[in-house]
């Protein structure tokens, strides 16, 4: 029998996120149901999810005659974003969009007081202040999609968010983790590419390598979990086994453990706050695997990350100025124009420069864009040092 | 100002768990109060426990010129524990009192929906059938002690006991963990009595080198949280930081770590469902740890593990008569009578003796006592092989 199945739109479809959500709601049909799916570009592909699941509502950046045959096929109607979100037979919202195109269907569904799985790293880390007050004004819930957020998140259940002391976050060290300084700086873009343990996008693997991710993680925990940046740290822990741990005002730590496998802490957003047994899941063997690592991340080598907390720290306008800065630099090594080590150099410069000016301590999102347009205008021009 | 603070019965106030209980509750005047104190023997202690936190209840197994004028002193009166427990002005038990003795009033206290604050190891394995069933009758709730099972709770918090897939319960593995078999067989009591993290009895202290501590904590694990053994695992972490884990039905672990200290345990079971800050509580530096390491019990070489585990899935009077029989091995090697590794031999001969009794399935209070008496009897004539 089914009943109560909860209607949600996936917005992002086409992405690795998305696809993965799309993987979990197939796992489950007589749980979940798909009522809408937004994608950019990819409408090949969307066309396909479409003909697939017959979703009520449809959103696409760019149309093309296949994905509007398939539309047109299923008897979907096209709705913008921001309007999907809102529509009441959306349950729950999949916010797996990228960048700031996210970041207003983001907030628009919380101040209905929609319950968001957020998997979009830009839009807390430019404007989580945006989405906390949106979340507040409107009762909504976040839901972390990240698995390291999602640890902390589940190791919450159950707590309150004024017991916590201290949010430690996990990091597997990105690709360059035994690296000497000298080879770090002749670090070619495909070398950067292999990622240890996840399988991601060419931008977000970078940033894992730089730790810059796990300097956004720091910021969106700040903002997902309420806490000032002074009580979020970062370790390394090269199994990628513990995803994160929450220390309590009594000493106690809680740590969630799993095999990696982002379709967990997918499958966690959508059923909360219940969970769905999936017998196929694999048991983690800790006897077998034998020894859990740990360490301090050395902030010397790898400044992205002191940068990026020092941004979230700093709050206002810094933390989109060093995302949009950190963007452009990462394209510039890929595109084999700056070094490796020089990312750094150019996040840093960007928001000196920054620094400068008048910084707006709780930006609009108008405001929030044109620091990000700046951003992107200088962090393009900027020079480094001799190659 | 003094508000509702938790009157607190403490059964067992001189022993280890006791006197912990007492400090902890020390720290927190104003959210706890100590109404009553019971002990055995220890009538000096005892005394001075009264003068100085004056409960209005007391009960001492034995008593002396010393107690009785403590008591009568601070105007307490005397009461038996099992009066205490259902006093209307007692908010929570904290059932130190080891052995058989402690038992009557957890379930006295259960019966009558009150919490209790359970470190009574012995109740559980003997008569975890009654525990559950006073619980199911009275509506109260068991807040575990013990750091294992206290580690289990606090990652339950917040979600649904159907969900549990598993418990994976950690063991320091004993002072002898690296032993060879013939090094076994020739530990001596002194050698045995050096446990590696955590300071206890002798008898505690023995049962861990064996295993048997772990083995009864399986069964206990299956009262304390609803599952049958088959859930149950157990394995080696000789840092004893990871204090134990739960794999739910989605594949998801959540593992309670931190510095090993009984004091937490305690607190948490005082003051669920909150936490109580603690800023002098030690911060775990993971980091600093370096690695936590696991690995696999061996069976062979510790057998009292698998002993327990059998009898606790057997059910029925099998655990009353391996852990009586237990005891009296222990005592046995203790005093120099047989050797570290006869402890199992003997364990072992009385459950296959008891095999061959009438097995009662669901025992009454009177059963299990009638065959604890007589498990003693026959483990203290067991003989073992050659020395």
């Amino acid at each position: 029998m089914v009943t109560n199945r909860k209607r949600i739109a996936v917005l992002g479809s086409t992405g690795s996120i998305g696809r993965q959500t799309l993987d979990v709601i197939n796992q489950f049909p007589d749980r979940f149901e798909v009522v809408a799916l937004a994608a950019g570009t990819q409408t090949g592909l969307l066309a396909e999810q479409v003909n697939n699941l017959r979703p009520k509502y449809v959103y696409a950046a760019s149309r093309d005659a296949v994905i509007e045959s398939a539309v047109e096929s299923v008897s979907a109607s096209w709705v913008p974003m921001a309007e999907i979100v809102v529509a009441d037979d959306v349950d729950l919202v999949l916010a797996g969009t990228g960048g700031g195109a996210g970041l207003v269907p983001t907030l628009e569904a919380l101040k209905v007081g929609k319950p968001v799985a957020i998997a979009n790293k830009e839009a807390l880390v430019m404007a989580g202040h945006l989405i906390r007050e949106a979340l507040n004004e409107g009762g909504g819930a976040l839901y972390p999609v990240d698995s390291e957020h999602s640890a902390i998140w589940q190791c919450l259940w159950g707590e309150e968010e004024h017991s916590i002391r201290r949010i430690i976050l996990t990091a597997s060290g990105g690709a360059f983790r035994e690296l000497e300084d000298h080879q770090l700086a002749a670090v070619t873009p495909e070398q950067a590419l292999k990622h240890p343990t996840w399988d991601m996008g060419d931008k977000i693997t970078i940033d894992c390598a730089t730790l810059m991710n796990k300097g956004m993680e720091t910021i969106e925990a700040t903002w997902l979990f309420d806490v000032p940046m002074e009580q979020v740290e970062v370790i390394f822990h090269r199994e990628s086994i513990v995803h994160s741990l929450v220390e309590f005002s009594d000493g106690s730590i809680k740590a969630q453990l799993g095999v990696p496998d982002m379709r967990l802490p997918i499958q966690c957003a959508l059923a909360y706050p219940d969970r769905m047994p999936l017998p196929s899941a694999p048991s983690l063997d800790l006897a077998n695997i034998g020894a859990l690592n740990f360490g301090r991340p050395d902030i010397k080598r790898f400044p992205c990350l002191s940068l990026a907390m020092s941004a979230g720290a700093e709050g206002g306008t810094y933390p989109a100025v060093m995302a949009a800065a950190d963007e452009i630099a990462v394209n510039r090594f890929l595109s084999g124009e700056i070094r490796f080590i020089d990312i750094a150099g150019i996040i840093e410069s960007v928001l000196l420069e920054h620094g400068k000016a008048a910084v707006t301590k709780e930006p609009s999102l108008e405001e929030v864009l044109e620091v990000d347009a700046w951003a992107r205008i200088v962090a393009a021009a900027a020079t480094v040092g001799s190659q």
